[in-house]
């Protein structure tokens, strides 16, 4: 079963080393940022869930999604929905779709293309991640401070943006759930990550299923 | 400076060594948790503040910040506004106010004492912890896991509860920053940690100062 699963990810793996370079960079619609719903209506129906129909978020939803997260809320000095250490903004979201990963890009409001093909199995490690249409890969950089604090910071960055998806998804009739139970070292090969970054908490979002 | 300062903490920390018995639980008036501003309103104005009016919370204002934070919003499961990891909620919050320091009891909507005096100075490195009203110490017990599991996930599960502080100030117009910047070990001490807790971040909330 073991060696099964490791064949697996091999080949998901070598699926994974070709170029990137077919897939094309993805431009997001301006995200709305208006509206909602009222925040302790919002706080009262979050909730995980591990049930997710399949079917793709419209590019719109994706763009207000990714906003909420970790999006650039003042333009003028480039700061974000979500805090930071030192304003370090030592965080990246990767998207597992379902023809490829691609990094989020918030000042150009884009997806860039990172790995091709179905890959969203490696985000984890229970069934629902493959077919799930979103998986969000959250990736610290160097938070500074000890070793321990870069795993303090980096885990609390994952928390701060990880509690607005939620948030939004409880907004937007969206279901999602938080994840750790995730092979961080494949995934981090997959996405070519410097030593410097590392892979803290995967999120899974999409619709949930029609009744 | 170094000794002046150390005298100073040996100060608080005498004082902390009094019994807490002096100090009554505070009631919480329950929750309002309904209304609120728009949630992507509220994404939008969230931001970071260091100036704090030395102005008290209400304690309805504190009881639905309280709630918004980590408050039991599903009575039947006893889930809450933010996950936990395995739904393990190893996560206390410890509140200093200007009389003492309390532990944050959501089942039964209570401030219970832990140590007598006003020790906010403790809970950080800089000057506005030592007045603004409110000092909330977010403590992560058991989460599960290897050491470095148990590091990411105290800080995600921190992260988790300081994002739904941050979305409340914003919402009902108070100021708030979430640090790292505190001496941990004397704050566990005066706090009385349990080998396995570990102080993760802090949060000062308070007004803004008046105009």
């Amino acid at each position: 079963m073991a060696k099964r699963f490791a064949l697996f990810l091999l080949t998901l793996l070598a699926g994974a080393a070709l170029s990137a370079q077919e897939l094309s960079p993805i431009a997001l619609p301006p995200p709305q940022t208006d509206g909602g719903r009222p925040l302790m209506q919002v706080l009262r129906d979050r909730a995980s869930s591990r049930a997710f129909a399949p079917d793709p978020l419209p590019p719109q939803v994706l763009s207000n999604l990714l906003w909420a997260a970790w999006g650039i809320s003042r333009p003028d000095s480039g700061k974000r929905t979500a805090p930071s250490a030192m304003n370090k903004q030592a965080m990246d979201i990767y998207l597992a779709l379902a023809d490829g990963i691609y990094l989020y890009d918030a000042a150009h409001q884009q997806l860039k293309p990172v790995a091709k093909g179905d890959l969203r199995a490696l985000t984890g490690t229970q069934p629902f991640v493959a077919t799930a249409p979103v998986n969000l890969i959250y990736v610290s950089g160097a938070q500074g401070g000890s070793a321990e604090d870069q795993l303090i910071y980096g885990g609390a960055q994952a928390g701060f943006i990880s509690e607005n998806v939620y948030l939004f998804c409880a907004s937007a009739g969206l279901a999602t759930v938080v994840r750790g139970s995730v092979n961080r070292e494949p995934l981090a090969q997959t996405l070519n990550l410097a030593p410097g970054q590392k892979v803290i908490l995967v999120q899974t979002v999409g619709y949930p299923p029609k009744k």
